[in-house]
């Protein structure tokens, strides 16, 4: 797939804006900050994903002259603009939290400062990669946490939201701990393991399931896992032993079988009873089949025998929560500090930095938001990633995110790691910022803008 | 955005899969149905879309040679599924249910039949892209059904999970009666009208709102929609009405005011309050922000001053439901029909049709679900549009597509108009069907699958 999209992947009003800006010279640097608002419900903590996409996206974002030809067409736009885009690219500055970086409520992860136009015109296109890998790894954290030391392999590219989503939700899962997905491309394109067994329809096309095991196997015989639920799962775990037999002296060894239907928790305990008395105890146990973090948690409370999961269309949808009330905000232009005073949407103004604590036990303590040019106890998350519109330094590999996903999820409060809990992190605002809003209030009212 | 993606976006088990059936000369012609097990709680019907999407993916897959390289160098596969590949062109048929028709659970919108490998290699496609559009097609009617004759734009490019979910969220909803999309691409590609307002950090941006507006009218002076909640929202409205006289003498025409936060019921009423008394009450009001049909309907009901509104992110992810429970299955392989038996999943088997009845007054009173070859009372929904890979006909235009989903909508039972009910929609299985079932079932008894 086409890793850039087109520039006109992008809200008209923008365009609108930006034509508005040109026409009055107001093109001055502003800055922008993306951020979530509130956090979902059953959700206690986020983690950062889709810095990469969002920062090759701004490397690399050009008007085609069929684009700019395209525009002149619709009639909407002037000269101006047209000349505008035309030789368009983005010069600014970034600065972001690393991907697999823990955050929270009103907590900006990307800062965008570049002339107001370049920063509005990116608006639609930076939230819409960072809000959905961020919703994604988030949720896989929740089933990482749940399943400690099982094998979870993504299945969800065939429910997921388009083309980009599947692959997208193979990165951002791989991020936060699990093994791989079936997604091909996602291999081709990250580098991420996958995974793969046999549909229902392989079995059902074969006259006898046994016959569609042996050729299975014989056709891939690197530790196959066979799915025996298309009929009788316990007669199917019959067969498994009675085909490993079989295949022992062609030194082919079945690996797993998989379970994708009905009472996981008992079948898994008569399967692996079947398996054992049967010879095979190295053949492992996988499950599937609209599993989320609350089921695989009961399994694994449970103690059933499952070496690993599958999980598909709760992962690749966030399906309990499908989105995150994520924003893109203007904080300063032309020098001065902004915020917007709309009901309930309230922002804190100015470029901003947040400042974690960390225990002597090594876990997260608090966190402030404070004003960037502060001196504030803890560690400053937010980094400098592009300057003049290119990279600081070569991007990190996903290996190197990933380590750094599990390294925030140990230091996260064991309150947090729960899947429900009134637990909360605690988020001050500094008292500089605070200031700060109340000057910007000020200067509102003597603007006659608040009543 | 490139409108072919990758053949490789597909799972790994199709791969592993297609690999055994070349090696085991399994590759007679099959036959896989495509439908919805399960309709989501608060979904009384489905509205088919992503039929276009879906044909043109099949006459154009093709594996690039560098796809096949990078196949051979993961050392997965033999010289023979790579050669396979490196030929592979869909030439099956395919038989479908038209872009924009209702359907219910268990009614196939898609049938393919062709060489077992084939059929195989497109499934997880082929759901994707289905899968996605129909969901959204379906909480777009929802909203359209809550909103009679106001204007709805789609606001959830930024919000929906990725770009192309983004894009085909415009079509899905133009195509149940959305005026249009914000999404720039969308006019572009598909032809879908564009509507785009200002945004917040445009207001912002300005020491002064009514500057602000000023500016933007005088730039983009036709019919431009102010966005009033930055500050305060009734403020602002004083400011248009004062705006609007000035602006008069250039003739510039203030179209609208966009509301996004707070109370919009009372707030709407009170803009146009003042609106009308100002001497504008031809400046229309439209509000956005966290809409969904619900609280529409709400509007609605409250017969609140509103014109339009801007409906985002719960569109363009169907956030009540953000997946569908479909499923791509089986049901005919080397000329005998197929079922798969697993619990809570057994399928109808063999190639079936839907017939509808529509009663006197049009509405539709009750679908069968037969055998294809079956003459059913009522009208059949399932058509031939693909033969040896190739369209039977141009494809119908969005507008036709639209026309079609609008008379759809019209022929819907009251009750099911609802966006709330216990009502239900008649579907019966056809007396020949039931007999298939059970003779498939008798001849897995006899070949030892179900105990």
């Amino acid at each position: 797939m086409s890793r850039q999209v087109s520039p006109l992947l992008t809200d008209l009003y923008q365009l609108n804006m930006i034509q508005a800006y040109l026409d009055c010279g107001e093109t001055q640097d502003a800055t922008f900050e993306l951020f979530v608002r509130k956090l979902p419900s059953r959700r206690q903590f986020l983690l950062a994903a889709g810095l990469e996409q969002a920062l090759e996206y701004l490397e690399n974002i050009r008007f085609a002259p069929e684009d700019i030809d395209w525009l002149a067409k619709t009639g909407k736009f002037k000269q101006n603009l047209l000349d505008y885009l035309r030789s368009f690219e983005f010069t600014g500055e970034v600065h972001a939290m690393k991907e697999g970086t823990i955050f929270f409520g009103n907590e900006p992860i990307l800062r965008i400062t570049a002339p107001l136009p370049q920063a509005q015109l990116v608006e639609t296109r930076l939230i819409n990669l960072l809000q959905f890998q961020t919703l994604i790894a988030t949720k896989a954290s929740r089933i990482v946490l749940a399943a400690p030391g099982k094998l979870l392999v993504d299945f969800g590219l065939r429910r997921a939201h388009g083309s980009e989503a599947g692959l997208l939700a193979a990165r951002a899962s791989y991020i936060c701990g699990f093994a791989g997905t079936a997604t091909v491309l996602a291999e081709k394109e990250f580098g991420i393991p996958t995974y793969g067994t046999m549909a229902h329809s392989y079995v059902q096309a074969h006259d006898n399931e046994m016959t569609a095991f042996e050729h299975f196997a014989r056709s891939r015989p690197n530790q196959p896992t066979l799915l025996i639920d298309s009929y009788d799962t316990l007669k199917a775990a019959h067969k498994v032993v009675a085909l490993s037999k079989k295949l022992k002296s062609d030194g082919i060894t079945i690996g797993a079988v998989r379970i994708d239907s009905g009472d996981v928790i008992t079948l898994s305990r008569q399967v692996r009873q079947i398996l054992d008395a049967g010879g095979v105890p190295d053949i492992k146990i996988f499950v599937s089949g609209g599993l989320e973090e609350d089921s695989i948690s009961s399994i694994v409370a449970a103690a059933a025998p499952i070496d690993g999961f599958g999980v598909g269309t709760t992962l690749t949808t966030s399906s309990d929560a499908p989105s995150l009330d994520c924003a893109y905000k203007l904080e300063e232009y032309g020098g001065r500090a902004r915020r917007k005073r709309s009901a309930g949407k309230v922002t804190w103004p100015g470029s901003k930095q947040v400042f974690r604590k960390i225990a002597g036990n090594g876990r997260m303590a608090g966190d402030t938001l404070a004003r960037v040019d502060e001196t504030v106890d803890g560690e400053p998350l937010i980094h400098p990633v592009m300057s003049a519109g290119k990279r600081l330094s070569a991007p990190p590999t996903l290996t190197q995110i990933r380590e750094h996903a599990a390294r925030e999820l140990e230091r996260l409060p064991p309150p947090l790691r729960k899947l429900d809990t009134t637990a909360y992190y605690n988020v001050t605002v500094s008292p500089a910022l605070t200031r700060l809003a109340d000057e910007v209030d000020r200067w509102l009212i003597k603007q006659e803008h608040v009543l």
